[in-house]
């Protein structure tokens, strides 16, 4: 019973603290959101893509979408985020700074980058466990980073890394 | 006479340092190169876009061109070196290794990133007075890179952001 409430009092810890970082948004929001980007992953991975979706947040709600499209679309600079930031549209220095972007997979360095210029002050990053971006560059500059490694993000990439390393290679810029 | 053979010699030592550091390519090599680049922000602003252009050489042949297409394409990640690695399409870990990009502006944060990902060795930049990108950033994680301050590229970008700073602000993320 004490273990139980020990369990419970580490969990809403987390929570709040979930809360307190990224803009009032709570676990369970984050949770939810972070499966539209997996449902953009999925959908990457039957037109026979790389399966890392994204979507970006504004005041609550999704305004772009976007999943790897290296090869659907023959394309270099199309990663998941890339592609979400372009559906997203043109926006403006007082959107992006209340954006939330959300990707099942930590960002390279592109997608960092592109973070960066556009002053994104909150990223939520479904697992750096099969690939690990410049996360502590993305800190020092002042993103806050939310890291869930979230199971099914794990395993899609897992699966997809191991059925196709050459492509992932590329993907990602290695030999 | 004494005058001028230092300035021989000095011309010289840069041309052999710049030789040295950029995989062989001489400074006038340099220069035609940077002048295809020029074109490209030409062409961008004859569009109606901004007027930034880049190239892409591998072993002394362009491989890609592009310039900026924010306002062209509604694009918000086809900066000039995006759309430039881009129409360079798919290439692999050993293609980059031996690329130099070319830009005629400073590369911001997104684009930046793209050099890094990409392991591409070296930029060479038209100018860095009107706006400059994370240099120091790229140079600490091993990218070269040669800053010319090529008149007509520091003129054209002036130009540009003094009739539109408002759209110059939305390419660079500004307020």
């Amino acid at each position: 019973m004490q273990r139980d409430k020990n369990i419970f009092q580490c969990r809403e810890r987390v929570v709040s603290m979930v809360r307190n970082q990224s803009q009032g948004m709570d676990a369970d929001a984050m949770e939810q959101f972070m499966q539209a980007a997996i449902q953009e992953a999925r959908q990457g991975l039957s037109e026979g893509g790389i399966p890392i979706g994204s979507i970006l947040v504004i005041d609550g709600t999704i305004v772009g979408r976007g999943h790897n499209r290296r090869i659907q679309k023959g394309s270099a600079v199309l990663h998941a985020e890339m592609d979400c930031l372009e559906n997203a549209g043109r926006l403006g220095y007082h959107d992006y700074r209340r954006a939330i972007l959300f990707s099942t997979l930590s960002p390279c360095d592109m997608c960092s980058g592109a973070v960066l210029l556009y002053k994104i002050p909150t990223v939520v990053i479904g697992e750096n466990q099969t690939f690990q971006g410049p996360e502590d560059y993305l800190r020092s500059r002042g993103v806050e980073l939310v890291i869930l490694n979230d199971g099914e993000c794990i395993r899609m990439m897992k699966d997809f890394i191991a059925g196709n390393p050459k492509l992932w290679n590329e993907d990602i810029g290695e030999e």
